[in-house]
């Protein structure tokens, strides 16, 4: 069950609002999601994700399969009710963390043999067993494996790379349509570095399997914020206007504000859990970092007007003395903070789309944000 | 503002059922308090604290004077208002940390000196200056400042040492009394090792004192559990009856109630938080390990009709999986459920006393248990 309506164009911009049904329910786009790797977006329950305003998440299955592995997954039908998650999850297929994380990672025509990063296990990744452990894992959208390259990488490498990336999106899309008959949905990855033409050849390639969904993998690696901008340009027009376009691994606030501005509809990104970990907050004119000496006496809230509890009931005073003790409610406030502020940032889209003034509020956001 | 009912005496042990009035507001005993070190119950939020039932928290003085200090917890009128807790707290002298904590510690007549354990830097803590601290994180309940001998220990030294303290106390009492007018409440502390005439002793100098409640220290210190119950005996019959009795740093589910029988009201131990951070969770049939290989494919909830978070919303095989992770989420929800655990053996406790019946729960609960 996956259906995408246009709801909005933007008159300025390639920005849309848009609706996605999926399995579980209804995600209203623009949408960020949190990451779980691990079937839990750190430090936080999913009662504190509702909170939050979270529609879907996401979870890793190159960490989910090496633990706890499919066959307990299976035990609970799926990762859903294993971890007490009723609405979506996308899962990715994979391929970044095999390219980012395992060990002696070795890529054939037929997958990706590796190494688990944790014991160091041998195994080996098809394109087939990815689609499988995600329909174990009965996301509600499935992503197909990739080939994710470094920045930089040759143009050869780059085209060899998206070439059997496409090749793998048909494989995958083989076992997705044999074992859940479309119930689940299965979007596609565009590859091709830097190079625009790449991308846009790796994009006409996927929209001809004419899957429920696209994705822009392999950004966000280390390039220039512009060069990952226009590699996003390059390929997103030419992706099918009537699916949704789903920008992987990315990014700060003023990506998401950027990216929705060149036609993207879903991101997803570690950046506001992790960085709440490290005591990086965000507020609307930038990120403070609370370990910082002059939060220590300060009255006030992490961001004035912010509706999420450690901004309802808590100091600044109190959170830099948590996170100076490194006590565990330091964690899950922080990340609670973090993961309110994305999902207010794409309220605020939403809404200014809504409304017809998306170009209006792009513009006042990066004239007030002070930050990455 | 502190005043203690006796609701209920137990027909065949020493137990009693009590109501304890505190500035900010009423403690049914016999209570459990969480122990919330630096201005947090480890991994709980208050909302959390509640949620489990807790009606009163500990805090600890040693470490709240040096991080974040007695400036900053100030700005905010005392502890309650930094940490967003409207209960009671209680808070230790900081005579337990000094003893176990801090670095070359020197007592004196005058007080205790000693080295931060966090920086090394040199203070003084004397009764006046515990009492002033604990008058400035305005506690419901204060403890006056004693001096914590190991076990064992030779009789000369635990004389020393009861003799010093009831001197300490009474400075304590005139710094209380001078600054608070009563309004917060006061608590002399009992110490003697494990000698019961000392015990006694002890118990009598402090009486002489009135002060609103008194309790037992320097138990659990590494002693037998039979001698530290002895040694409680010999001192909780010689405090006024009329008066709150709380047994310091203790302990299991199985010391709670045999010191409840023994006529002790209240209890702190950083036992079922501790424990729960080291993967060990309280059952009724005594505590499990989730790391233990068995609950990885464990539908069933922590305890069968816990009605903890914990329980109500994941299994044993996912609370395995996140502690196996090192999740952060792990910490929360396996605290969330040992406090819980600890909580409901409290109301039991109550009921008990109230019905009549305490003798056969004791006789009951101690058949069933089966653990430290």
């Amino acid at each position: 069950m996956h259906e995408f309506d246009l709801l909005k164009k933007c008159p300025d911009t390639a920005a849309r609002r848009g609706r996605l049904q999926l399995l579980r329910g209804e995600v209203q786009t623009p949408v960020f999601m949190p990451v779980g790797t691990l079937g839990t977006v750190k430090a936080l329950s999913p009662e504190d994700l509702k909170t939050a305003g979270a529609q879907i998440i996401l979870g890793n299955t190159y960490h989910l399969y090496l633990r706890p592995g499919c066959e307990i997954i299976s035990q609970f039908n799926g990762l859903h009710r294993f971890m007490n998650w009723d609405r979506p999850i996308l899962t990715d297929s994979g391929g970044f963390q095999i390219f980012s994380l395992a060990r002696l990672a070795k890529i054939t025509g037929e997958g990706a043999a590796f190494q688990s990063h944790i014991d160091g296990s041998r195994h080996l990744l098809t394109p087939e067993r990815s689609t499988e452990i995600q329909i174990c894992l009965d996301s509600d959208v499935l992503m197909t494996l990739d080939q994710c390259i470094p920045y930089p990488a040759e143009k050869a490498d780059a085209e060899a790379a998206l070439s059997l990336t496409s090749r793998w999106a048909a494989r995958c899309r083989r076992v997705w349509q044999e074992n859940t008959g479309g119930r689940n949905a299965l979007f596609g990855i565009v590859q091709g570095g830097m190079y625009a033409d790449l991308r846009r050849r790796s994009a006409g390639e996927l929209a001809e399997l004419d899957l429920p969904g696209y994705a822009l993998g392999g950004l966000s690696v280390g390039e220039p914020t512009e060069l990952m901008y226009d590699a996003a340009e390059a390929a997103l027009p030419h992706l099918p206007d009537g699916k949704p376009k789903y920008v992987m691994g990315v990014g700060t606030p003023g990506d998401l504000v950027e990216l929705t501005a060149r036609g993207a509809d879903m991101f997803d990104c570690v950046m506001p859990s992790r960085n709440a970990r490290n005591g990086q907050l965000f507020t609307a004119t930038g990120p403070i970092n609370i370990s910082n000496a002059r939060y220590r006496t300060d009255e006030g809230p992490i961001e004035e007007g912010c509706d999420c509890e450690a901004c309802r009931s808590y100091s600044r005073a109190y959170l830099a003395h948590l996170y100076r003790c490194r006590e565990l409610l330091a964690y899950r406030l922080n990340t609670i903070h973090n993961i309110r502020f994305y999902q207010r940032l794409m309220e605020d889209i939403r809404l200014a789309l809504e409304e017809g003034r998306f170009a209006a509020f792009r513009r006042a956001f990066l004239a007030g944000w002070n930050g990455e």
